[in-house]
């Protein structure tokens, strides 16, 4: 008998990320010798900061590889909630915080106890594409909010009202936001949780790129409401990519049905990584994160304008993260193509819009600053001539 | 406005471990001072194998640290493939192995492309309690089949038969089984691979307690077809709890879901974990866990004669994983008031028979032997006093 492939339904909403197929071309080139620029990278170049190193290593060494309880390491989750007070002068107790296996962790977590299938939640196009794979994998219903410039990309408390339904339970909101960069603003984050929660409902918010903003810090949703479920990961201002750590605020009244689903679905985050990032807190751990944030925004201050000079149209300023997303019109009717062609004939890897979601994703490319300043002068000026 | 509090219908079937708070009242106990003999825990006493702690620190000594591609370290899937070879003598490509966050990341990511709503997954019950919680939290439902003595507390092709449905997608074998440490023989591991695929369904074989066999190594599902998933962990025979590692074995035809599944759901398994692990199957490394099996293996044999001795019924004897799954009616017929009066009156902590589904739990108890020799036989003369 032939096997049969029975693959559940909700995959066929389940996208790849379509960049993949990019960096696995570009590495063949690297392997044969070719040099590329890599700007397709969603993940910071910086190593793991060495006083994080330094406790992860101490942890492995003296063998603290036990599992942790569900909701994580109390030390940790105390030193997080002394994060919010000191940073934010927000006041978040630590039973309400939950360490997860990176940010998709926290994700999974979140919409697995608020989501009924069927239900609906609202989110911004563009943006990650695995918000909407999390809502579908839950058998929820992913709402795709169009969002422009006349937003600064990102959903407000009139879309969210404009978008909500009787079959709405959450609003997904990401401050920075990948791929675009943009911050919502303190007075606008209040009013779309008080639009979310007069509706009965509550706000997600992805505060992933917090600590990567170059004029201030970006307002927690956690300074409005403390209904709101917020995710965070150790992957981006605290460079942990590999160790897959993050974490989940959570209202007081799903504190035992996250910790029921933590422990079914994960048992708990990795040990060493939550012994690793106990050290992430401490001011010399700190200085050195600020210091990367400080370059990340000379990356940003030399490519966006170099970006605008090639014809690229970023109407918008990012205010963090380290994307920049250009309308490429000037250039191209089809940025899929357009990617093959920098990777092929310019030795420049970029993101095509695609992976961002249905709304004009031909229109656009995703730059990410995530390497060095001469690579990303390197790149300009392979753009340059290739635009030529 | 009072908050509300919408928590999705699917936790109301998702428990949490019952033994968690019996656990929490043996650490208060022990806090104050007092002795008590762990024989609830589902985690192996013995720490990471040194060749491995090495190879972790190493990987996170030189910055290995970065994301992994989401299917896994090429090598460490290799080193999985070989071992099979090795171990089974058995072909599978390193292509169909992919690299999970601990075993619960891969049996999520099996009913994650294999199930729809509504869909069955039979599962034998007694049986460990987040295989059902999984297939309904991907909105399946779970069908348990009561097991006892007559199949040794496992499926069997004829019950696979007999409770087959229309609607049902797989069926889920567990081999050593937790609570009760019993195996599949080969030949009914065949037979139900054969009436499971008859149906144009798929076993799901989860194989994390495969090392830990008294009498000669289970035989793997993957012996008698390339259509199953299965399901292996670290934390187990590997001994690496704490580093949250598994595997999934899938079908050619599944690999390319499973890869976008991961790269949504996990993006990638801890990178540190995953250069470990590639020191775990070196022949060092493979003695250490050996001589671990022989030891637990001593543990089985203490404690089984023993247990029978104060009246517990045992009545098969387990193959292998950590457990004696003991019939308490001789003492009790509220299994989890009597775990309750063990702790607090003898100082013994086990785990109710609740924890393992809704097949005569009143009836059973769970006691590990992740303790050591003397640990044991403390707490068997600790229930002979209390039983006097």
């Amino acid at each position: 008998m032939q096997p049969t492939t029975h693959i559940a339904r909700r995959m066929a909403s389940i996208q790849p990320f379509f960049v993949m197929d990019l960096l696995a071309r570009a590495r063949q080139h690297e392997a044969q010798g070719r040099s590329i620029i890599h700007m397709e990278i969603g993940e910071p170049d910086f190593p793991t900061p060495e006083p994080v190193v330094r406790a992860g290593l101490a942890a492995v060494a003296r063998g603290d590889l036990h599992y942790t309880p569900a909701l994580g390491l109390p030390a940790l989750r105390e030193a997080i909630a002394a994060f919010y007070q000191r940073r934010y002068g927000v006041a978040v107790p630590a039973g309400r915080i939950v360490i997860t296996p990176g940010g998709s962790g926290a994700l999974l977590l979140a919409l697995g106890v608020l989501v009924d299938p069927g239900q609906r939640v609202l989110l911004a196009e563009p943006g990650y594409p695995c918000n909407r794979h999390f809502v579908r994998f839950v058998e929820g219903e992913p709402v795709a909010v169009p969002v422009g410039v006349a937003s600064r990309y990102q959903l407000t408390s009139e879309l969210v009202e404009h978008h909500w339904q009787p079959e709405t339970v959450a609003a997904l909101v990401a401050s920075p936001a990948n791929p675009t960069g943009t911050v919502v603003a303190p007075a606008e984050l209040a009013a779309i949780v008080a639009a979310v929660e007069g509706r009965d409902g509550h706000l997600i918010c992805d505060e992933i790129y917090h600590g990567l903003v170059y004029g201030g810090e970006a307002a927690t949703a956690l300074a409005s409401s403390d209904q709101v479920f917020v995710v965070n990961s150790f992957s981006k201002y605290f460079h942990m990519t590999g160790w897959r750590l993050g974490w989940l605020v959570v209202p007081e009244g799903y504190v035992a049905a996250v910790d029921r689903l933590a422990q079914n679905l994960f048992l708990a985050a990795s040990t060493p990584a939550q012994h690793a990032a106990l050290a992430a807190f401490q001011p010399e751990t700190l200085a050195i994160l600020d210091a990367r944030r400080d370059e990340l925004r000379r990356r940003r201050d030399f490519l966006l304008p170099a970006l605008r000079d090639l014809g690229f149209g970023i109407p918008v300023t990012p205010d963090g993260a380290f994307y920049l997303y250009a309308d490429c019109t000037a250039h191209t009717g089809d940025s899929f193509a357009f990617a093959e062609r920098l990777l092929e004939e310019a030795g420049v890897a970029v993101t095509p819009g695609r992976d961002f979601g249905t709304h004009q994703p031909e229109r656009h490319l995703r730059f990410a600053y995530t390497t060095s300043l001469s690579d990303l002068e390197e790149g300009v000026r392979r753009l340059r001539a290739f635009l030529a």
